[in-house]
């Protein structure tokens, strides 16, 4: 995965939006540009790692720069607090500690930093996990846009969980908890003034105790993964990608709320690229299925969970994420490649 | 420490320059918007702060914006690695692990990224701890200015050390390890094509090994501070506020490098209230004044540390920071208000 540019960059070459976007330019830029710069000897720079030295703990960290600051069902406080106790509880882990770290533009109205920052302290509460440190910096006008909120979470394993990306096994069960595409619409909505903002409420919310209800199943949970950036079509490919499987899914069986259909229709979207904040995909051994989707069925986090596919015996294509329509069709689920909705984070 | 804000806030209140500039300004920001969205009860916000049910853990945050993102001495990268290292250290810890957070506007050189996070890549290496997770955000282009780091760091307390700002006692030796003004200097002359960075470099470096060779020191070592946003002169009065202690220091031995008094004087600055990002202040018991300073001579870092000044026998003036000057008058060292040097970390 480490590997060094493999031409001379040009001068030219500039950031682009997309390259923040989840997608296979966001792959581009830490292969060639971001992991080589850290020796490349720590590995792959992963959501959440393993803190050296304390095999139960595990580290994130999170920039928060989604726009507007405010947008039906949370903020980017809130944001801030449920994106980072989900990289942890996506390796099997429940929050113990948080840090945020505040980039504030000058002339801001204090009234709103306050708001963002009380939403940050509930979820916090909310969640049971205590901020324990955290900065704040002022940029002058134009240097920033509003308030940008870094949070770094540290989480303790739950006994005998560990999935990883990498995991997924031929036979594997493919779970979802809850319904896509709800996040990347409402903000986008409310940023455009769409007037979907009505209908669609962000998902944003903990899943550390969707995870905790699935401590149960032990080795036989393989992979968890929040599908955020990049949507359910980057979190599958991925998985696919680093397991080394292929992955079936059943069109019909991923739950699409109709005003995110009707959003993405009108917007050109797919809903399978729209940013989620509050569900997560589990690949399960088979015979562990439907003991998991009792247990995520048990919260009402998860109330909605379905299986949506599962993974292919070895059929000579690892790495591809297929989808079987309603017409009985088969298609490739591409890893999206940049940015369709910047700043949904 | 913490409290709700006592008056209504007007909606007219903005958040100012000076509100991110390390001194009273931000120590009401803290108290009056930060802290009390987070509850309270999980005490003051610290710099470093110990990890719950991990004793011998701390951890910290610290944002970076930087302006220019290279000066004499530094950029952006080292700097982030090196201001969060002394964080840790100035707990009594050396560094375990870091976690990077990039925010990145559209349209940035990738190549300047490149240089940036090479340079950040480095320092971590030379300090010997590792970067293990990270993030990477891009906003459009006039959302950020270049690049914004935000570096989260693990740290490990080395046994027996427990250095706290609220610890200084009466008759304490106040120790500073290198010369001051050299950081903010650097930064604000490079930025501002004042011409002194010819002769000025910044300090930034790591100060984890300096505080590795005072931990025969133990229970004498009492206070650790490296006074960065606010200078010295905020360092001193935060530990004698947390303290509840007269410090008493002597202008003439504290070190301030020709260049950097020149500059100060055209600039209008007070050397004292000039960020440092490469020295420390110590407070030791009187019985360790001198094996103190030798430990901190016999690394490179430290070649040049002196003993500035001592804590006053109880007084009457707990809280206060007095300086005798050269002809023997005493003045008050206050708390810097504001902003003098925006951007300089």
């Amino acid at each position: 995965m480490i590997a060094e540019c493999p031409v001379p960059r040009a001068e030219s070459e500039r950031v682009l939006l997309g390259h923040g976007a989840g997608g296979r330019l966001t792959a581009e830029l830490l292969e060639h540009t971001v992991l080589p710069a850290f020796g490349g000897q720590n590995g792959p720079l992963e959501d959440a790692a393993n803190l050296p030295g304390f095999d139960a703990l595990v580290m994130t960290t999170d920039g928060f720069v989604v726009s507007p600051l405010f947008f039906p069902g949370g903020d980017i406080g809130s944001l801030a607090v449920h994106g980072t106790i989900n990289d942890l509880a996506m390796r099997g882990a429940v929050p113990i500690a948080l840090s945020v770290a505040l980039i504030v533009e000058e002339g801001l109205e204090l009234g709103r930093l306050e708001a963002v920052l009380r939403s940050l302290g509930k979820a916090a509460q909310e969640a049971g996990v205590p901020v324990i440190t955290g900065d704040t910096k002022v940029v002058g006008r134009g240097a920033a846009d509003q308030v940008f909120i870094t949070t770094t979470g540290i989480g303790r394993r739950l006994p005998g969980l560990s999935p990883s990306a990498s995991d997924a096994r031929a036979g594997d069960a493919v779970l979802l908890s809850s319904p896509i595409g709800l996040h990347g619409t409402a903000v986008l909505s409310t940023r455009e003034g769409l007037g979907f903002e009505a209908d669609i409420a962000s998902d944003t919310r903990p899943l550390h105790r969707l995870v905790a209800a699935l401590a149960p199943l032990g080795d036989r949970l393989h992979v968890l993964r929040d599908p955020t950036r990049g949507g359910l079509a980057a979190a599958l490919n991925e998985i696919a990608r680093d397991s080394g499987v292929a992955v079936d899914i059943d069109e019909g069986a991923v739950p699409v709320p109709g005003p995110v259909a009707a959003a993405c229709d009108i917007l050109g979207l797919d809903p399978l690229h729209v940013a989620n904040e509050g569900c997560m995909v589990a690949f399960v051994a088979p015979d562990a299925a439907d003991a998991a989707l009792a247990a995520l069925r048990s919260l009402p986090e998860g109330s909605g969970a379905v299986r949506i596919g599962n993974v292919l015996a070895a059929d000579g294509h690892p790495g591809r994420v297929v989808m079987r329509t309603a017409v009985g069709a088969r298609r490739v689920v591409d890893m999206p490649l940049g940015e369709q909705l910047p700043r949904i984070c």
